[in-house]
């Protein structure tokens, strides 16, 4: 892959999400469910939190895309958790699982996580700490912020694409990995982690890029429509408040030149690993 | 109703709001819960989020105003909602019902929406998809967005007034009906949809001025409330993030010179199905 | 205490929670969840929403702080709570408790929450009608928002201090209490409780600077962050949209010197009664 024709899907990819609107079907936590709706509105999907087990795989059906995140689960969250993702196993349909919190002390969610791995999810994504314990090193993580930079886990990830076809670490710098390719987002603020939910809004916008492209281009596209629209939202505000307004400006405002204008990724040379 | 006596009906009812700020118990769902409370206190009532069964009937009991709304029903909101809707019926107070999500996909809420409705809600609430669902078209929604226009709906609304008294439709344009009137409230913005949970904390804000007033002029009222509001924060900002700042601020700005001056409302003929 | 030690005591807990960003174990409300996690993050610390009773245990004992809250309970959250709280007990860690709502009407939550007390919280902090109430004063709320103005609540404070050991009763001067002294904070903004889960946040934050002073420092510190950020950001805004804002700008960019320039706070005389 050359960095002209990525560039290219990433385009497309963007402009397809504007054009279909995908109907996104998010099992989410309870910090992030609104922040997570807000978020995809204005990057230009339709999100639809269906939570509950009786509904989640009628919805999982019929929805474009599936974010799966266990931030605060509940009991019944879980039941829908896993027939959702069944479902869209069975269907043949993308999914993305965000293992908030997997590691060594949180225990529940680590074995759910580990249980839904068996619906294979298109993409796992998450912070470096969350995706290498998830592959079995034995990081620590700080309750849901990671102790690792995002590199740390690149050569973790690999361990997982028995499970999956796509892993997105994020961090000061975003990798997206696929059994063949290695990519660098950069750019983004040091002001992103201080929004709560950032990464499972994220995630969010994963599952519905899903729908207009494959696993890989989705996965970089969302962290490329992360990345820029807070680099330009930090130019603008130096402080938590008023950045997190501003990023749910530029979410709405990233047109074709934008991306064009000031995305930085490197598509990186695949180590022997892979 | 003339024109002119209805504006003063709505002026009376935004003094009455803010005189009285009604205690407005809510069972909502989780992506609405923080907005809707915001909602409701920049707009002038005191929100109350009670949503567990061991408390629900107590708390209806006491409050001004209750909104039922079926956004994310968790098994425990469930029980809180029955039994909520039972106490405000049998003390013949007012409450409102938002049905979100009603339709085909979603069985088990539109099965519960069902059962509530022997409770008799004073309001029901929602987008076209939702409102002519429930009255029995065989409509189809995109998740919990409507894929009807709202005059759509409005021929369908009559089958529902077995079972309240006003039925609200928002969209570009709302209406609001009784038995006996059918108003057509304008003005908003295209940008309140792309802000998640709107509709839902405006189900709160008509329970709010259900306190003060009667339920039509209730629905009127908080129609013309978010409408004036939006198209204001609508003309400050035109990316989202912004524009849900401002529409706070308008909330709360609101004022008699506002609403005379803003106000964008038709009184419909009666169609012979009324 | 001399103001002047008092004044040091707040600026070296600051620079503490600064410098150790401590983790704190949140179990809280579905109307809070989120903006007292942003709170958190904007204010310095490190939130972790951790409300299942399968992770509360094994999460408290590592988390540098706990806030319990009882906006919204849930089943699970209950279990969850006693839990965490227990733990925190057994490991003579701090905590907070937030009887959101305590009084005659909502009696599941009292109830949970004078079973909680059997786990020694720290510090206890409330609205006026909250703590009145709790402490065995026959108060009236108006849902979950105080009848009575803060030092109304003052007298009857005493009758907790065999609970916990520091009592903070939030209004429009907040009050806090220990054993041995009665510290009244000013400053704030009446725009504040037309944010919805200020309260709920400020305990959170309470819980942080627990990990990081003594639990009357810590509480004092917490309120002082909180109404130095507020009259700073009515300072700039005097609707309630932009205010919360710029709430979340000034909670971040608080210093040592805009702490020395509004900090305003009295050290009152000990009535006999303690």
């Amino acid at each position: 892959m050359k960095q002209h024709t990525l560039l290219q899907d990433i385009l497309n990819a963007w402009l397809q999400l504007k054009a279909q609107t995908p109907l996104v079907h998010c099992i989410t936590n309870s910090v992030a469910a609104n922040y997570a709706a807000n978020v995809l509105l204005a990057a230009g999907a339709s999100p639809a939190m269906i939570d509950n087990p009786f509904e989640a795989a009628d919805f999982a059906s019929i929805a474009s895309g599936l974010s799966i995140n266990l931030g605060t689960p509940t009991q019944e969250q879980v039941k829908a958790m896993y027939l959702a993702a069944q479902t869209r196993q069975q269907e043949q349909k993308t999914w993305v699982l965000d293992p908030v919190g997997y590691g060594a002390i949180l225990k529940w969610r680590s074995e759910i996580v580990d249980d839904l791995l068996q619906y294979q999810p298109t993409v796992i994504r998450g912070n470096a700490s969350e995706i290498a314990s998830l592959a079995g090193a034995h990081g620590t993580a700080k309750g849901v912020d990671s102790t690792l930079a995002s590199h740390d886990a690149v050569s973790h990830a690999a361990h997982l694409f028995k499970h999956c076809e796509v892993v997105a670490i994020s961090g000061a710098s975003d990798y997206i990995l696929s059994n063949t390719h290695t990519i660098k987002v950069n750019g983004g603020s040091d002001l992103q982690p201080k929004v709560t939910a950032s990464g499972c809004a994220l995630g969010a916008l994963i599952a519905a890029y899903c729908a207009v492209t494959t696993p890989l281009i989705a996965s970089v596209a969302a962290h490329v429509h992360f990345a820029i629209a807070a680099k330009l939202a930090a130019a603008q505000h130096s402080s938590v408040g008023s950045f997190n307004v501003a990023f749910l400006d530029q979410l709405q405002m990233l047109d074709q030149d934008l991306i064009t204008a000031h995305i930085d990724i490197e598509i990186l040379q695949h180590s022997p690993l892979f």
